[in-house]
């Protein structure tokens, strides 16, 4: 493994890495248990590695370093590792960060599921960031960076053995190039980042709702989905607004560089999609209103209970 | 969860935790499997903020924020689930260090043991510190902080229900405490620390003997172990020098300091058995060698397997 990573950190083969950094850093951890480990678009590794580097850039830093650690099953088959080691490898490269400490343990068969793999991530704030739900205003617009639902709807899927028309994959990406065009685009304009994961955006909004407490509006005809996505969701029984996502995000800027801050995004190769799907309001504070596509209006809650475990 | 850990960064309630840093850092991260989750002397919750605590102590640093990532097998009881939440608390307080930024996956039953915790650590490099292998010099005395093998024997002997006339605890301790002593004291002339946790003594005097290719003996007799320890060692057929340790650690230092090394050690509560327990040598690179108690000299080797699986 030291071979694969090798990096003048991981060869001192310390407790730690040591490395220098000043001024703003951001810190974030995930821990991964996706079922099943591989599954279309990508592996548990690879989403490891793009889950704890979007943290960092959602919270307007440019991911440097990466700490690894495994819990590994008594029984995982050697190639199955070595290819999700190997995929770590190709993401972290893809993402510009190093992986720079790590760890290894073994849990005997039937106390854990093949592979868990914890991430944990150092960053340094962009100097033109300052994200916070308190920057949050009235009139602000939201804009999703992609198609939604892409990566829950393909799990699922896989999981019942459903096959679509189109096969569709996870959307597992690092974020953190286009953030970083939006941030040296807009700047403190960007007033908000959260990529939504588990729970989806609907569980963002109505996070961000709350915390910020305003409203939030979002038009449904406006939210970006693949047809094929939209379809299994019906099928499925499931709500895209719900349904997790791993390669796109959401963003709140200040209306006037709303516009500005869409054709960034979608001059990028992951923002290709991108949209204004509602903006914040200063009516019904706490609650997430939608505009359905037929017009009418409703409340989209909290969910309750998990609609998809080990999604992530 | 949030109420019990509050603080500034946390109750940002972000994806990561945004602080200021600057100069030197050390980052380490380590996943806790340890069963039985609640033991002798503490529980998997105060292990986890204890142990990354000490790897950055062991690469010279101040520890100054943990993340906490936890993988929950659906099932878990809430009230031992809160016992670990107090214990990670209290440990992170009476270490001085701060918890920022988490995470919490549930897995269902049979996919997990209990708990599983990682913990990933950020510290400031303390100034007069210098660790690594390559300053590893022949004439370097090598001391450890305290009775070991005491943490993997409590472990094991509850475990197997044995129950002895003392009954052993674990030594979980945060080193950081005294780590910092001996640095303010003795400065650049610690080459190099490490905590013996898997694997033991053996195990980290093997590796440093290979990474810094030099030789390294070891006296039987010095090594401070408590006679309980011991006589169960031999009782569980476990050789003490390859047996975990939680609250002590080995250091390697200036010859010509290690009186006053020892001294700094000894002042501290967690110290108060140091001992000089051998040194390096020119002598048969790569190689440990212990002079046994009899006076027969044998190479120390590296154990083959894992004797104590899930001790940490």
């Amino acid at each position: 493994m030291f071979d694969l990573f090798k990096n003048d950190h991981l060869n001192q083969q310390h407790d730690g890495a040591i490395f220098n950094l000043s001024g703003l850093c951001a810190f974030s951890t995930d821990s991964y248990v996706i079922s099943p480990i591989f599954f279309r678009g990508g592996n548990i590794g690879e989403l490891a590695v793009n889950g704890s580097v979007n943290d960092l850039a959602m919270c307007g830093a440019i991911p440097k370093f990466l700490s690894l650690a495994f819990i590994l099953e008594e029984g995982l088959r050697m190639e199955e590792f070595w290819e999700i080691l190997v995929s770590i490898k190709n993401a972290s490269e893809a993402a510009g960060v190093q992986i720079v400490t790590g760890d290894t343990k073994v849990v005997e068969k039937g106390k854990g599921d093949k592979i868990f793999i914890n991430t944990s991530g150092i960053g340094v704030i962009h100097p033109q960031a300052n994200i916070s739900f308190n920057r949050v205003s009235p009139g602000d617009k939201i804009i999703v960076s992609g198609n939604i639902a892409t990566h829950g709807v393909a799990i699922l899927s896989q999981r019942k053995g459903l096959e679509f028309e189109t096969s569709m994959e996870s959307d597992t990406a690092p974020l953190n190039g286009i953030v970083k065009n939006l941030l040296d685009t807009i700047g403190t304009d960007v007033h908000f980042m959260r990529d939504p994961t588990r729970g989806g955006v609907a569980t963002v909004m109505n996070e961000l709702a709350g915390q910020c407490k305003l409203g939030i509006d979002i038009i449904q005809k406006a939210i970006p989905t693949l047809e094929e996505v939209e379809g299994a969701c019906e099928m499925l029984g499931l709500d895209p607004l719900y349904v997790a996502n791993e390669g796109v995000f959401v963003c709140v800027v200040n209306a006037t560089r709303a516009e500005e801050a869409l054709q960034t995004l979608r001059q990028h190769p992951f923002g290709k999609n991108a949209a204004i799907i509602g903006e914040v309001t200063a009516q019904h504070a706490g609650q997430v209103v939608l505009t359905s596509k037929i017009g009418g209006r409703r409340v989209v809650n909290y969910l309750t209970g998990e609609q998809l475990p080990r999604i992530c």
